[in-house]
């Protein structure tokens, strides 16, 4: 069965209401692999709940649809599914607990070809509960790696943030947990790809891998203490480009520049094997 | 203030009925430490929820009351605090969800004198809150290190196992992470000795320490993968002592002696400091 762009253009998400609390708080953080130095107050303050704050990342994780790509009507191939790109535009800092509403669209399906895969993007945004304020905006693609040549249109593309052709100003290194996505996935994403040796292997890889939305979220908090002093409210925007998984218990090493107007071009890698896995990266502080 | 023994005695613990589901269940095992190899399918079974399995030393985090001894009204010195003994007998293996209720009382206050501390012996119960089937009974002594001399009895106290005077017929080792206590105490035990630097400093420690409940839980795995083919349902009861604090990122090794008809005993060390932390470990297998 092949994807249908107008089904996947049509595809109803339900509002999600959901709530949280200090402890999916705080599970968000220690998902990232925050509390590692247990000593160190900067950490702390994201994985303790007096005086606890929310990541800025937290968003991506809240008000989700679910994994709706596997659901059989979409047609789609879903083990091997990877995402692509994400994006958040930070409004209102979110609270450490609190009750959030989250609104799905899908906004585009593109065609990339058969053999190279389709790519769909969808857009969230979340709001609170009870004020009706907007505390981010979140921008999203999927790349079907085995739906390409279902006959859509193969454009247009986002332009990637460019990387500057010169040395990092900064770079912050990460070291990510064997059990890294076993914990980042009890926040929502229950895809068992990054949980289940014989998924992973149905999806071509020889283990299971992390979820990019960790790796997002690692590149974020890198950014955070790299070049905002660690404080949450400082992060206005964080977009990327997923350009290839990474395997629990890797370090990631975040390289930052320093562009015009609180504006930072980042890309990650990974130590172990060299490979660029999170590039094109953008973030713009307060 | 001081404690009084009759207000101990006579402290009256709601019920304490508790929904748990699958994230709780591998949330607990997480907090073990279990899963720091994603592709052993014996660790697999308690952090993946397809086929998952509660541990069978999961009760103890069910039913609390919680940190009741902080509670002005009860006189202790909660910041000097330590969990002295605990017990499990596992009546009905647990499920990986369901709703229990707990049900816990006071048994005894010991006066063990003026600098040496008391002991608070405790009782708890977890049936099934549709069947009302017991799931387990657990004893617990708490050591209030800062209450002796309020003119108590000296006791009874429990015979501790013996520890045989032979070389261990196994040993298990089990690294810790250095969150592994921030990660742990999201099961439930929320005291800020296993967070705060302050905290556990007022404590007498010079870094928040892990909770004996963890290691009573890394010592309880230890000895269900080396001796029962880390089959769940083969735990019939697990009782130990406390002998010391495990700071996180420590490795505990459990020596395992075999006795007469499926019982054990074990005892664990730290193995940076050679130190013993748990003793006279007694398990009973099926």
């Amino acid at each position: 069965m092949a994807i249908d762009r107008d089904t996947l253009l049509a595809w109803e998400f339900p509002e999600v209401v959901q709530s949280f609390d200090h402890r999916d708080s705080i599970l968000y953080a220690l998902g990232l692999g925050i509390g590692s130095d247990p000593l160190d107050r900067a950490q702390l303050r994201f994985v303790y709940e007096d005086g606890l704050r929310a990541l800025p990342t937290m968003g991506v994780i809240l008000g989700y649809p679910g994994f709706w790509l596997s659901d059989p009507r979409t047609g789609a191939d879903w083990k091997r599914l990877l995402h692509g790109e994400q994006d958040i535009e930070i409004v209102k800092p979110l609270p450490a607990q609190g009750r959030v509403v989250g609104r799905t669209r899908v906004v585009d399906v593109i065609d990339k070809g058969a053999g190279k895969g389709a790519l769909v993007l969808s857009e969230r945004t979340l709001h609170d509960k009870d004020s009706g304020d907007l505390f981010c905006r979140m921008a999203s693609t999927t790349f079907l790696r085995g739906d390409g040549g279902f006959g859509g249109p193969s454009g247009p593309t986002k332009a990637p943030h460019p990387i500057p052709d010169r040395k990092p100003d900064l770079e912050v290194a990460t070291p990510t947990l064997p059990q890294a996505a076993l914990i980042y996935r009890l926040s929502g994403d229950w895809n068992p790809l990054h949980a289940d040796p014989d998924v992973a292997k149905a999806g071509g890889f020889d283990r299971p891998i992390l979820h990019g939305l960790c790796t997002f979220g690692i590149a974020g908090y890198a950014v955070l203490t790299g070049a905002a002093d660690g404080d949450p409210d400082r992060l206005a925007s964080l977009a990327v480009r997923f350009s290839a998984p990474v395997m629990p218990g890797e370090t990631i090493v975040t390289e930052i520049w320093h562009e015009d107007d609180g504006v930072l071009a980042f890309r990650s890698r990974v130590r172990e094997r060299g490979l660029v896995v999170l590039n094109n990266g953008r973030a713009a502080l307060r």
